[in-house]
């Protein structure tokens, strides 16, 4: 149903696409900048990109700098992170300026940080001057900790002020006041340091004499190192929409939203994903060719080294593959059946660490509840595999052999992918990008090993 | 620096988790109450979830049965969803009931709606009979659309009202003005229909004798079955906190919130991520042995047959096999190394689709940019690959054999890879849950049939 109404959506869309891309490259031709924006007005943000990806990198370009600063900041800010570097990137500093100025502070710092120190500067050079050094300080926070998903402004008022106040601030701050969205008012010491936090409620129901400090609660903060995943634990035990986030020293750096870390989660989800399918970066298919090939390469160039050395372990018994030619046959089958339950346990893992209801040290009790399921599905696969041996050359031994080595490499392979992404965790390893190849070549090792070292011990037989 | 944190965090926990458990026991033991509760109170959500699950079943059961309400549902809450269906099912009627009653309607309505018809009625009789048609039609409508995410409270006025009646409403709902969090007020006409919103702004701004008629503007409306996709791009394109959404016929249905559109687009992410590693349903490891199993056969079983289907290409070749045996050992490597080329070109599609910078009917564009990369990484590989089997056996022929196929394989791969999820996608079928196993069958078959028909041709160069 939902996939249904998805396919309808794309079907309207289509109709009007193939003409569009031609009519966004004729205004970019004669540089008609109300044409284009009108023409990407009725899109949703995602078709906007789609069309601006769908451009050559010139005409990418043109585009991004004839619209109104507003619409480029919105493709910026919807591109993946990559893609938006590279856009800003290849702006010119005065219009880099003109466009991040339209972002959150949180993005804002994220592409300063990434660009090259010149370019970072050059652009920063056109804010004035306290917000540059405001954001300088807020790209040297690392990313996923809540001093990097934080906007450095609060919405906060000194604890002399009045309920009038802030009453009067909300009203009166236009423009600035989006950017407090879902803020409550902060009361700050003579030191900066949050000392309150005032409801709406609060403020509804005192005098607009009263002072902030008769109505406010202690609020809840959060240090600029705190984790993302502290975070998202934060903000799952409350109803919070943002926390007031300080520095070592007690000062109000800024505040964390609820949606950022929303945010930053479906991020790193989706690029954990990618990196265990072996795609490093976040590739789109707009990047170009040379750097997209050689991403790729530079991972499938230590896959092969890997998989010399698996496949040095049927070369060493030639001899056993050469009398039993039928084992040629299964070799890949075992080595990919166990590869397959190895990712189910190393899938499960995964899950169980972004929840956070497995820590490295459960390795043990991960381990048993992974060797359990990897005997009675060892078992399973085990023996239809070997019936299918038996049946198919006609020599129960044959079978025996198959179906034994897949059994056995079954429970190996869950209990190194169950095991394994907690270790590389425990080592500060990434668990994503190193669980796969490993898990592969090492289930690929054995399952070759326990074929042909079965086949050889039972080479009588087998004849 | 981010993982460093981590471990830190996760060793700080660790001091105290071993005779946490026992702790736990001993107090269930005893049934006292607010010695579990005091025992959990200090632990962020997920490590609360992570005692919970580390419990026996009758333990966890007993657990929920124990504590406050309130605390049994922010673990029903925090809970994959399967996981959550699961602790509801096993209580009695009335407890479920209460534990229910502190959650967000679109959380209950999931539950209901996850829940045996028998065991649904027998918790909705609880209810009054108002909340529980309201849960009712909640349930039925599909996940994963504006419907299935909303919140079926609206904080909604007639159009009669006046601006002091909202500021009232504000300030006495108590409890339930929880649940409107970050809802602006919506004017409802005689008719139930939204037809106007009004801002925090507008209401400091206006005369409390003021009619809401007076200063709100149109809101922006989703229908019910608007789908998640619609929705990310709705709220990517503004800062609205929530939309309210309406039914046919246009009266308000609910208000669905940013951060249950975050939510359920994170879930999306993770449970397709688990399904192309064949992770049937919300896996973990504290679910029953025997359905952890069944299910991870399940899929396992279908690939077997897939497995066999392959093979059978290397079955048919046995002759060229038994006479250059030192082909054994390249096939499963050229296997291998075909499938990370395609499950790469798969992950940039399934990570394109989810950004909505691809459509089904980009197939044939996704087609050329893939084509570019397997063709350049095809040779790069097959050279490398034929490099190593000329070293390896001593014959430039064989080398030239394997380093062929691969590199045909590799575009091959990387097309089906990048191709098949899309035609998936247009199909109306889950492109995560089959582009693995058939990506996989397809370029093996493929690369054991290049390897060894071209093998075949070269016969008497190989000997």
């Amino acid at each position: 149903m939902t996939d249904d109404q998805d396919q309808i959506e794309l079907d309207t869309a289509e109709d009007s696409q193939r003409p569009m891309r031609e009519q966004i490259k004729e205004a970019l031709d004669q540089r008609d900048a109300e044409k284009i924006e009108s023409l990407l007005a009725p899109l949703p943000i995602s078709g906007k990109m789609r069309q601006l990806l769908s451009l050559s990198q010139d005409d990418r370009d043109l585009l991004l700098e004839l619209v109104n600063a507003e619409l480029a900041a919105d493709l910026v800010e919807e591109a993946p992170h990559e893609t938006a570097t590279d856009l800003v990137e290849r702006m010119e500093a005065g219009r880099a300026a003109e466009v991040l100025d339209e972002l959150d502070s949180d993005l804002q710092a994220d592409l300063i940080g990434d660009l090259d120190t010149e370019e970072a500067e050059a652009i920063l050079s056109r804010f004035d001057p306290e917000e540059a050094a405001d954001l300088r300080r807020l790209a040297a926070y690392e990313d996923d900790t809540a001093g990097g998903l934080m906007v450095a402004e609060a919405f906060s008022f000194p604890d002399t002020a009045t309920v009038g106040a802030v009453l009067r601030g909300m009203v009166s701050e236009d423009d600035d006041f989006e950017r407090y969205r879902g803020q409550h008012p902060y009361v700050v010491d003579a030191d900066d340091r949050p000392v309150g936090v005032v409801s709406l409620r609060g403020l509804l129901t005192a005098k607009r004499s009263d002072k902030l400090t008769t109505i406010m609660t202690t609020p809840m903060t959060v240090s600029v190192d705190t984790t993302l995943d502290e975070l998202q634990d934060l903000f799952d035990g409350n109803n919070y929409l943002g926390l007031p986030v300080v520095e070592k020293d007690g000062r109000i750096a800024g505040v964390v939203s609820r949606s950022a870390v929303d945010a930053a989660a479906l991020e790193r989800a989706e690029s954990s994903s990618l990196k265990r399918q072996g795609v490093v970066g976040d590739e789109v298919r707009a990047m170009p060719l040379w750097l997209r090939s050689r991403r790729r390469l530079a991972w499938l160039s230590a896959n092969i080294v890997l998989n010399i050395i698996a496949a040095s372990v049927i070369s060493a018994y030639e001899e056993t593959l050469a009398a039993v030619i039928a084992i040629a046959v299964f070799l890949p089958m075992v080595s990919d059946m166990s590869g397959c339950s190895g990712n189910q346990a190393v899938g499960v893992t995964m899950r169980e660490l972004s929840l956070g209801i497995v820590q490295p040290k459960d390795a043990f009790r991960v381990w048993l509840k992974e060797v359990s399921v990897g005997v009675i599905n060892g078992l399973a696969l085990g023996v239809l595999i070997g019936l299918v041996a038996f049946a198919w050359k006609g020599n129960p031994y044959l079978g025996l052999v198959i179906g034994l080595a897949l059994a056995i490499n079954t429970v190996i392979a869950v209990s190194i992918g169950g095991v394994v992404p907690l270790l590389l965790k425990r080592l500060n390893q990434d668990p994503a990008a190193a669980s796969g190849p490993l898990l592969t070549t090492i289930t690929d090792m054995a399952g070759f090993f326990l074929v042909l070292s079965l086949a050889t011990l039972m080479m009588p037989l087998l004849l």
